[in-house]
Parts: C-alpha cells; sequence; structure tokens
C-alpha cells in the first residue's frame, strides 16, 4: 500500500502567514482609529485570526495528524466538523493555496470507497446505530439457521434491498455471511473443492480479472485450489472452478462464464451490479452469488459481505470455512450494515422522511455519472491515454439509460507507452498495473471512488499530463 | 452445535390461563360492584391482564422464537426490557414452572461467555456505543502503522489495559488486530511457516491441548503448515511451531513450553490469563502473544482480538495474511472493543463513577468462584467424578490468594465410565470429550461461561446423576 503525502509543511506556513497577517492588520487599525473603537476592532480581528488558525489546524488534523487525532478523536468526526468551522470563519483573504495545484502523490491504487462518505454525512444521524454493552456477546445469533453466525436482522435487509433493485434472486437460497466477500470466496473454494483429490481442483477467471484471485487462492499453497489463469486459455477436461465478476473488475464489462464445460462450478460475484454502476438488466439468478457491504453503501471499514447460496451443501460447508477461520462474523457490523442498508431502501421507499434527491442510489448514479464524465473530459483532451467505451442500456431500476460508469476505470495509456503504471507513476499517480490482472501492462486500473477532492486533484493532473 | 430446547408451550398455556383468570375476576367484580365502578374496574384488570400477557409473549421471544424476534427486533435488547415488565406487572398467581427440574438439553460444548450479559446489562449505558453511517468507511486506519487496520482507539484501550492489569508488557511490541485470537492464530502459522519449504512445518502442542488447534492447522491441507500433534511426544530435530496456551484450554493450569528445542518458535496464547480465572503472576513477556475479546470482557459477538509481537517482519507477515483473508479487521468491532476495555479499566480505576461492586475483574472473579464452589460441590456429593486441584497463589493485581477457576472445568469420569462425553450425553449434557483435546475419554470439558439458569440446571443435574 501507498501513503497520500500530506502537505502539512504548507499548512503551517499558511497558519503562521494568516497570524502575522492578522497582527500586522490590527496594529495598522489601531494606529488609525480612535482609543474607544480599539479594543472593538482589536477583538474582532483576533476572533478572525483564531478562527482561520483554527480552521488550518483542524484541515491539518483531518489529513491524519496523528497526535491530533489521539487529542481530537476520531478522523472521520473532523469530516463535518471542519466544514462547519470554515464555513462558520470569515475569511478577509482568499487562502493561497487553492489555487495552486496539488502536487503530491495520488493513490488510487485501491478501492477505497471514501466518495461514499458525503453521501452519509448528509443522511445525518438516521443510519446511526446504537449498541449497547450488552447486546451481541454471544458467538451465536440464530442456531436454527445454517448460518447460525447471520444476524436475522442483517437476512432481512439483505433480501428487502434485493427485492426494490431487483438485482438478485433471493428466494430458495441460503444466505451465508462474510467477514467480506473476500473471505466469502475462500469459503466457496473450500466448500466447493473436492476434499480428497489427489490434486488440488483449477481455479480460473477470464483476463483481466481481479487482481487479488491468484493471490488469494495460493498464499496458502493449498492442497485443495491452486490458480490456473486466464479462463479463456483453459482446456483441461477436469474439474474447475470458474470466477465471474459481473460488471467485471478490473474494466467495468459485465461478463458471463467462458470455459462452459461440464465439470465447472460457477461462482459469479457481483459486487459491483448496483444500479449506480451499470444498468440493472435483470435479477441475478445464479447458484453462487457475492455481494459486499464495501461497494454497494461504501461501507469498507465494516468488512460484510454476504452470499446468496442455492445447494444446503455448500452454505454448509461455507459456514464450516467461516467457523474455522473466523468463528463467525461479527455482529456489530452486521447490525450496523442491516442499519444502512434498510436507510439505502428507506431512502427510495419512504421519500417523504428524506430532502430532495437523497435516494441513495439516485444520488450516487448522478455522482458517478458526473466523475465519468469529468475523466472522460481529461482523457479526451489527450492523445496519451483512452478509456473503453460501454454500450447504453435501460436499467429497470432508476429507468434511466446509460453506459457502465464502473468503480474503476481501466485506463489504456497509447502511442508508445509500454507500461503505463511506470508512467503515471512518474506523474504521482499511483495505480495498479495490468500485469496484476492477466493483461497487458499498457492498462492500468485506477479507482473512481476515492474522496472529490483527490479525484479532482486526478483528473487536473491528468489533463496536466496531456497537455505537456 | 447441539440446540438447547425451549419450553414454549409452557408459556403459551401460562399466557392462556393468565388471560382467562383475569376475564373471570373481571366479571365476577362487575357482578359485585355498582356500574359507574366497573368501567375503573375493568380496565384496571385488563391492563394487568395484558401486562401479564405481553410479559409472557416477550419472554418466549427471548427465548428464540424467530417470529416474535423478526417483529420486535433483536433478541437481544428483551433482557432489560423483559425484567423493566414482568417486574412491573403484578402476579396474581406463581409460576409453575419455576418449582420444577429443566429436564431439557444442556448444551455447555462450546465455551460460549453469555455468563457477562448480567454484569454488562447492569453497566447500562456506560459501554454503549454510538457510530454514525459517515464513520469507518475507509479500509484504513492508519497507514503509518505495520497494522494499517488497527483503529488507534483500540490499541490506546489494549495498552491501558494491559499496564492496569499487570498481564502482559506491551513495551516495543507491535500490535496486530484480528477477528478474534482464532484468525490471529492463523496468521501467526502463516508469519512463522518458512514460505519456501520443501515439508510443511510441524505445529505441536502439549496434550490437552485446545481442540480446535489441528482442525485450524489442517483444514486448508495448507503447503505451508501442519499438525504434528502432542508437544509432549515430539523430538524431530527439525524447525517446529510450538503453541503454549496459558492457562491451558481445557484444563486451566498454567502452561510452559514443553519442546524446548533451538529450532522452536513459540506462539503463547494467553486467552485465559486474566485475574477472574487465574491469578496474575508476572506481566507476560514473550516474543508473540495473543489475547482476545471473547474470554477477557465476554464480547464474543465482536469478533475481536489482538496479538503483542515483538518481531517486526512476523508483524507485517500477520498483516499481509489478514490482508488477504479479510482486508482487515472490522472497525465496528474495534471501536466497540475499545469502548468495553475503556469502561473494564475505568471501572477499576474511576471506581467513584460506578456502583460499589461492578469492578469489572472482582466481581466476574468473584462469580467465578461463586461457579466453581457451586461445580465443586456437585461434584464432591459424587463418587463418579473428579475436577483438577489448583495451588493457590497471590494475584498481583487483585491481592486475592486463590486457586485457578478456570473458564472451562475438565472433568473427569471416575471407576468404570471410560467414554464420559458418552455417558453425559445419556443425561442430556452436552460436553467436549477428551479425544478432541488429543487426551483420554474419560474426561470432558465442560463450559464454565454459559447463562446463570443454565449453569445452574447443569450443576442440580449433575448431583442428581450422582445420587442416583
Amino acid at each position: 500500500m501507498n501513503i497520500q503525502h500530506i502537505a502539512r509543511s504548507k499548512t503551517a506556513k499558511t497558519a503562521a502567514f494568516s497570524t502575522l497577517f492578522s497582527v500586522f492588520k490590527i496594529l495598522m487599525l489601531v494606529r488609525e482609529l480612535k482609543m474607544d473603537l480599539r479594543t472593538m476592532i482589536l477583538g474582532h480581528f483576533l476572533v478572525i485570526s483564531l478562527a482561520l488558525n483554527v480552521g488550518f489546524l483542524y484541515r491539518d488534523y483531518c489529513k491524519g495528524n496523528r497526535h491530533y487525532q489521539e487529542f481530537f478523536g476520531s478522523k472521520n468526526e473532523c469530516k463535518n466538523a471542519s466544514v462547519t468551522l470554515l464555513e462558520a470563519s470569515p475569511q478577509p483573504f482568499s487562502s493561497s493555496s487553492s489555487s495552486k495545484a496539488f502536487d503530491g502523490i495520488i493513490d488510487l491504487d485501491h478501492g477505497d470507497p471514501t466518495m461514499y462518505e458525503k453521501y452519509w454525512q448528509q443522511m445525518g444521524d438516521k443510519a446511526t446505530v446504537v449498541i449497547n454493552g450488552w447486546q451481541f456477546i454471544s458467538y451465536f445469533s440464530d442456531v436454527r439457521k445454517v448460518c447460525w453466525f447471520l444476524e436475522p436482522e442483517f437476512a432481512n435487509a439483505i433480501i428487502r434491498l434485493h427485492k426494490l433493485v431487483g438485482n438478485a434472486i433471493t428466494e430458495d437460497r441460503y444466505i451465508v455471511v462474510g467477514t467480506g466477500s473476500t473471505q466469502l470466496f475462500q469459503a466457496l473454494l473450500y466448500a466447493v473443492s473436492p476434499p480428497n483429490s489427489s490434486e488440488p481442483i483449477s481455479v480460473v477467471s477470464a483476463a483481466p480479472f481481479y487482481s487479488s484471485y491468484p493471490l488469494i487462492t495460493d498464499f496458502l499453497k493449498s492442497g485443495l485450489h491452486k490458480w490456473a489463469g486466464d479462463a479463456y486459455t483453459f482446456n483441461k477436461d477436469e474439474p474447475y472452478i470458474e470466477l465471474v465478476t459481473s460488471p467485471n473488475n478490473p474494466d467495468g464489462f459485465p461478463r458471463q462464464a467462458v470455459v462452459n464445460q461440464k465439470q465447472g462450478i460457477l461462482i459469479h460475484d457481483f459486487a459491483y451490479y448496483w444500479p449506480q454502476y451499470i444498468p440493472i438488466s435483470s435479477p441475478a439468478d445464479h447458484d453462487i452469488m457475492l455481494f459486499t457491504v464495501s461497494k454497494s453503501t461504501g461501507h469498507a471499514g465494516s468488512r460484510t459481505g454476504w452470499a446468496l447460496v442455492k445447494d444446503i451443501e455448500i452454505a454448509k460447508k461455507m459456514t464450516e470455512f467461516i467457523v474455522l477461520s473466523t468463528i463467525g462474523v461479527s455482529k456489530d457490523s452486521q447490525i450496523r450494515a442491516a442499519k444502512i442498508l434498510q436507510v439505502v431502501s428507506d431512502s427510495h421507499q419512504y421519500k417523504g422522511d428524506f430532502k430532495e434527491g437523497q435516494a441513495f442510489f439516485e444520488r450516487n448514479y448522478s455522482h458517478m455519472a458526473r466523475r465519468w464524465k469529468q475523466l472522460r473530459d481529461a482523457v479526451n483532451m489527450s492523445k496519451l491515454f483512452s478509456l473503453p467505451d460501454f454500450p447504453t442500456s435501460s436499467c429497470t431500476f432508476s429507468g434511466h439509460t446509460f453506459g457502465s460508469q464502473p468503480a474503476f476505470a481501466w485506463l489504456k495509456c497509447e502511442g508508445e507507452i509500454d507500461d503505463c503504471e511506470s508512467f503515471l507513476r512518474g506523474h504521482k499517480i499511483l495505480t495498479r498495473g495490468g500485469k496484476h490482472f492477466g493483461s497487458s501492462e499498457k492498462y492500468v486500473r485506477i479507482s473512481m471512488l476515492p474522496r472529490d477532492e483527490t479525484f479532482n486533484q486526478f483528473t487536473e493532473r491528468l489533463s496536466s499530463i496531456s497537455s505537456s
């Protein structure tokens, strides 16, 4: 993981400048005005100056200064507080920092979905969860279910959301909860691999495939399963597991199974099959389907995902895996995820309880649309890069007709740039190179889900590369 | 996992009887009194009756009826609510259910620490956690730490608690958080196993060892490590990993490493090294030490544990494992665990803010002492069973001098009973047999941490076996 450098020295300089300027102005005014006004004006300017200083300090703290965090509390609290503070304090002079382009490292290698913070801040306390000290002490949630550590509230919220969005069939399925869909993927490998085979079963996925698949499949050198590469080139007459991610990570295209042989077991990963990213064409209806909270609502820190599984034996073995791996899944996370999913559903079904434009998928559909337009504008100005073109289709949920606006941009460096990741790294933009996805180094995967500030810095930097 | 049967039919009968009795009384009063009092008294009795019925319904729901749970919400909320409700409603007749011995299945196979619910209920809102919708969205907590998904609040709470209790040295150590110490154990196997060896490294532990160790070590048929059994019989001249659990699970005795060869890597599991279970002799000071929230405060449902690790390379590899396994650890759980650990520390350091007798370790030390006395009394009456005897020593934290009162009882069936698990199963007491721990079938492990009601039912049943 790479660290985004923070211009703390710039903030400190701004704070110092602000204070000195204010002191100078006060002295000038004292000289010009009568004594009985002096105190009043002194106070006025002192307040302005102090407010600016506190604003700068908060911005510094919010960008990651650990000492301030320990003093003030959670870093995330400052999002609202700093906005409030900076808006409240009068600005007698414009900050010189806002007009100068950001020149630090922009890290878009990983899909950290912090874009969603803004939406959830605007929701205020609607999605607040209160957990009392005596709650969720037991390992067990509902011992009559196959997945006995699945909280019923979470199961209900999942079913409701799928019914609302129409992106998956939930009837006649077992729900298995996991610590992210990452854990569920591993639970599935365990569940569907032949337990007593002399050779590990092959695991394939069509390139470009999710870069974590090979790592996760092989990192324990398991005797049960092994990574066998690109599904397009798999032609062995033996059992296999094919991972189908749709829309695909990294390139955003909808996907079908590729190998299509008789001995295959298909695992469908629908992490991004939500209407802010892609039109919903029909409810997904496969035997094994994965979803994650991280990419549907943005709450990656909660580490919660779910699988919809038809076969009870697979559900049992997945449960067995998760018990051995982590003795179930955090109930605190499940309860929180349940609340958040319910609020998402409520924002569409009970619009009267929400402000205008707060329907979750509608708001974030618009947000993604703006971002993709912004990115395409930055790319179209260049002759250096290109992006995939997505065919438009109609979304059965929203009614919008649009082309995919995926959570990742699969950017290609055109012309003579063969190693796109290195090229962009030279411009202090961190991305994940195509080779990690079984593809050409001319491609990189770029996260479309950072905070607005970072995304704007990125498109601005990309434009500047193009024009240089 | 076995299910504890619930006498729902008994509850329904009670509810029906209560209603009929109330109706009868109302009719009698109506006949006796004047018309203008009728309404008042009707209303009075109706309220009594309704209150009783609601109380019964709540009790039924709290014992696990899924339909009620879906309607009312979380099962755990009823703990306080039902107590309040039943205390408020007058009881015109005594319940016949309380005087008859419970004859259902008593499941003490697993260490579900629900004993702690009562303490945390009494703490009221002191340990309540409020999480807002915009918080903890990111995957990242503190990117400047080796374990970048560790929440600083949690790290601080851990350090404070260890300092207070004096049960572990935290200086010059890296903290790695895990989804329970179960995940951390696996992270450690990954971190310390040679990555490129032609043979998996041997993993041993002295019998009786924790029954999950062999399962967790081998369930993925990893090429990195393999279970090699009882440490007492391990004598190969090759690298090995020894797991030292102290106090031991299942038998409660303090433990040292057993193999003591040069090529060994020691993993110390201190899940139970807390002053409610065993006197604290000195701060644990080993290179690799595991702890878990589940057994220190009782919050097993949160799935949170931590490792104190001296070697940065081991900490890095553990972090790598947890990233591949679950992309970090739920921040909701960490924040909750932080709060709970802080309250535990506060209950000792700021006693004025708490009621008499609410210091966490003191209260639970007394609770465990009462339970062990109760169990020993039940066992001493018999000639069928025996329990370990623990030497007394002084606790540096509490000042108490006592013998271990572990979270599990390592019960032996004496005489001609060779299969203790089957014998007790015949009396509808579910335990875990000694063979799972690499020991004799004359032993069973019994959880000492269920709710009071279950524990009382258990000792009563055990006494009845002894006297038959």
